[in-house]
């Protein structure tokens, strides 16, 4: 085959080669001027893509260490968060406050549903001494979006409580103006909307944040923020940054720039609607409960009954080259997720759905291609 | 000019271009047969390279990570563990304790100096309650080497305290048998001996540290080595990898085992050896105060009575295109540090050393650049 396997995972993405072949650069001090450089711009454009003055760093890390980072300098022993539980991936940042030796108020909600304003009320009130409400944005394992968030952020604020968001993989995909809705801690990864590849996480922070941080007891040494925050006044990592990965994320935030956030999301957006207009033409249904929380993102797909998950993800990606995602956890073998972020456009989506649907024929499960692709493509023609 | 700069610092070094094009390959999941491959293949021979059949494991961190990873997967809050202080590096690593709510026990050495078996074995006796010792293998702020290491690992283990060893600066570059020695966990890095970019550590870990860590309380989750152990068995990591740092690692250990552990470490030897006698035939001399612990990675050259530290590395680096480091913390301005790591030569060392005594000649400081090059050529003729 000429091209090579097309990832439609929900993280890491497929890469462009103007952001692939920038990492071929000769190694750099770190501490010298062209590192310099490299970091002030990313600083600038990384303040673009969360739409806020707020500080802004970079992690050598993945995702999760972001949030380890976030939990760890904030949260001290015995102190409350509130953290709504709705998928994997809020479970985690659970287990972080957890194994920091901080307190999560779970709320717990149905898989496929997401937090409500008013579940949030209710608990900030009940729990009036937590200090913070910890939230994913962007639930990658149920392909849901908390379309609520600003009125979540209004209502912890009234109660004088952060809001630390996760938004891992849903910046630069999905609406986070972060500066607007007064986030005071958003995380993000390289390796999903930003079509970067893995290794890097992403954190802003708001001065009221900085007030309780300097407070927290016992905070990490790699992911001391205030560390972090001493070296950034010199475009400089604490400690030895992951130099290729600068490389590249900084030329996917120029390519960021090129196209316009607002584009970058509208593209996102349009390309989730034809996946889920394709899926309901396609005779399956959307795993997501309401209709108005669905992912711009990740698009979770009920997996039609007696189709085998993995053999039909093993003919996407043997025979016709698309790679999506399983069901994780207590969704493994129940739904597909297909990672819609990056530079997906028209022809992906269209590539992706022709290998689901063949792959659903080939295993026996008739679903109408043919429907399915002209409702897809419906979308991009208005 | 033709050439890119000679990176001549203790880290990073320079990325031979197999190891820096490994990166460009398209995105994989993390979760399939394409990861499992390179994971087992990094896996082999890493424990190639440690020599040890002790678990392994890489981090999407940098060595700093690593050690932070190691610290809080072992200490809990108000144990001590012993920490002989020689340079920055061994700082760090007792600030990593602190930070945790552990209690370094630290033995304070002169800077330049190496802890000795007879040091530590006046602390493990007078501490015994101590958990382990965590010793910096080779200081790269001080450039030396705790050649005694086996001796301290045998004193430990009668007092049943395990040995953390930070050989960051090392593993590749010098000796050191992890299983022949008994050292329990062992950290590397790896942009240092490995000639791979930064951004991954490395670590090993043997059965009795695994008997502590199991029961270690509030182990993070991001740098949870149990999980890591869990997920190694399937040849996977707990959260996403930084891919593209994980193909240079894997291009970067078969470029080692071509050339062979042995002949490696006998390559940093003598390109050492030939950087210390071209220094003294300069006229100049090295800081560490005794020979026999004289790193062989990192080379610190005092700095010469009124010349200008900085003014001579911007000389060297933009004049005759080779960069080397500075002084830390105490140090700064008062050496020199070269890196001496990764795919060094006769040739990075005479074009180094060149490039430092011309720089020393440009800013008046007249050294006999003959006599120099000479007496480093002449330790690759026999």
């Amino acid at each position: 085959m000429v091209n090579k396997e097309l990832i439609m995972l929900p993280g890491p993405t497929n890469v462009p080669e103007r952001v692939l072949y920038a990492m071929i650069q000769p190694m750099i001090s770190h501490r010298g001027a062209e590192f310099h450089k490299i970091y002030s711009e990313i600083e600038d454009n990384l303040k673009y893509v969360f739409q806020t003055e707020n500080d802004v760093f970079v992690l050598s890390s993945s995702g999760t260490g972001g949030v380890e980072c976030v939990v760890s300098n904030l949260v001290n022993r015995g102190e409350k968060v509130i953290v709504p539980i709705f998928g994997v991936f809020s479970k985690r940042l659970a287990e972080a406050v957890r194994r920091r030796g901080g307190i999560p108020v779970e709320v717990d909600l149905p898989l496929g549903t997401t937090p409500k304003s008013h579940h949030i009320k209710e608990v900030v009130e009940r729990e009036a001494d937590a200090k913070a409400v910890f939230i994913v944005y962007n639930e990658t394992s149920t392909g849901v979006v908390v379309r609520e968030l600003p009125d979540i952020v209004k209502i912890a604020k009234e109660k004088n409580m952060l809001t630390v968001v996760d938004a891992v993989s849903a910046l630069g995909g999905d609406k986070l103006p972060v500066d607007e809705w007064e986030v005071d801690i958003c995380m993000a990864g390289s390796q999903k909307c930003l079509a970067c590849p893995p290794g890097l996480s992403m954190i802003s922070v708001k001065q009221n944040a900085w007030e309780k941080i300097e407070k927290t007891e016992n905070k990490p040494f790699y992911f001391d923020l205030t560390l972090m925050r001493e070296y950034a006044a010199k475009k400089e990592t604490p400690f030895t940054p992951a130099i290729p990965l600068f490389y590249a994320l900084n030329e996917a935030l120029k390519m960021m720039r090129e196209e316009g956030l607002e584009r970058s999301i509208e593209r996102h957006k349009r390309c989730a609607e034809a996946f889920y207009s394709a899926i309901e033409a396609y005779g399956m249904t959307i795993y997501p409960k309401e209709k108005e929380t669905r992912s711009n993102t990740v698009i979770a797909v009920n997996i039609p009954e007696k189709v085998d998950d993995s053999l039909v993800r093993r003919i996407m990606q043997d025979k016709y080259k698309v790679v999506i995602g399983g069901g994780m956890d207590k969704l493994k073998g129940k739904i597909f997720r297909i990672g819609n972020m990056g530079k997906v456009t028209l022809a992906e989506v269209v590539m992706t759905l022709s290998a689901l649907g063949n792959a659903l024929k080939d295993v026996g499960c008739h679903v109408n291609i043919e429907a399915g692709l002209e409702a897809a493509i419906k979308v991009f023609d208005h």
